[in-house]
């Protein structure tokens, strides 16, 4: 039972201060959210990030997609193909992002980039047959998905689990934001086969999301 | 991971039908609810429930405690030494019946009655230390306890299952109800040691339930 711990550090001074604290406290992998890093730190807190990669997720979320980076669309894309570059475990790119920007896919796929498609839900859970559906056409990028919803009835979790029964192949990771959620975070490695959960590293930043120790408690103490 | 289905018929004619689905659908045990069936009918279920005893709870709810039961205290006291009479595998009784009739725990002492006592928050999850303090006062009366509360917060559920790592000693079912409290009803027999968890028939009688199939495929599609 793996955990992913997010770094949403604001310095790159923190950055590794936040990473080294969360590997200490038992995590398997970190996510570093460098949009959450001013565009001014992002080298050091690349250089920074590099010691980690092989454990890392990057991620550089959109602020259309409740991340913080406020550049361009261009900045964006140009950034992430610099993050590419780092060779992290995984790079998490937005699905929409791959859609529009043809280019990206390109590069990524001549530099061997492994990428983390994802595709997220802030308001609701949409049915199984669409979230298949979609799980199709993200495939299409790569064989790593991550599918986040909004539970808004705790049915919505347990139909959202149904999907690890259905969809092989692939490594999947699924699961729905909100307190209503937090049945699936801890279940998408124990009923379904995700590779692993994410958690914060203290208070989180994403609803729902329990802390590193939370879930580290709760892992521990399965009777596996 | 068992499973206990409550049945919730108020005919005897449909309590044996009920029952008989119940096991067909993989349950491990059932609770009979006493309290839904009409005084009339009480004798002849009595007589149909008997040939499921040794895998049965007996459970005569008073409409205090969100039951059906509605005769009188004097009334159920009677009943509830009958429903003892037959030797449940447990007979549910109420912590505050058991505190309020000392004559009927003498009774039940005499005849070796194997009770659990149970307790109801309807409204919220008492902080752990009074909940310990609770079961601690509740073991005076026996070894196998039910402790339901209702969640307010996710973080409820969280930290109800941490009073399964402190407790031990006894047969302890604790879990909260409604949907912030599935988490715990799921969790109760895979993180606590609860014995069972309690599951429907069909449509749930009580808030946050799910029926024994929706149970019965979470439980068994478990990685364990």
């Amino acid at each position: 039972l793996k955990i992913c711990t997010t770094i949403a550090s604001s310095s790159s001074l923190d950055l590794e201060k936040q990473i080294k604290q969360a590997f200490a406290d038992g995590t398997n992998f970190v996510e570093i959210r460098f949009d959450f890093l001013p565009l001014s730190e992002m080298q050091d807190s690349l250089r920074i990030a590099n010691g980690f990669r092989n454990k890392a997720v990057f991620t550089l979320r959109p602020d259309s997609q409740k991340g913080k980076f406020s550049g361009s669309a261009d900045e964006r894309v140009n950034w992430l193909k610099e993050l590419s570059l780092s060779r992290p475990m995984l790079l998490d790119v937005e699905y929409d992002t791959l859609i529009n920007h043809e280019e990206l896919v390109d590069f990524l796929t001549d530099h061997k980039a492994r990428i983390l498609v994802s595709w997220h839900d802030f308001e609701r859970t949409p049915a199984n047959e669409s979230l298949l559906d979609l799980i199709g056409q993200m495939r299409i990028y790569g064989n790593f998905l991550k599918i986040v919803t909004t539970a808004e009835h705790i049915q919505d979790c347990i139909r959202l689990l149904d999907l690890y029964k259905v969809v092989t192949n692939l490594d999947l990771i699924l699961f729905a934001m909100g307190e209503l959620g937090v049945l699936s975070r801890i279940l998408c490695t124990i009923y379904g086969n995700a590779p692993f959960t994410y958690a914060s590293l203290g208070k989180s930043v994403v609803p729902g999301q329990l802390t590193l120790l939370e879930m580290r408690k709760l892992y521990e103490g399965m009777n596996l």
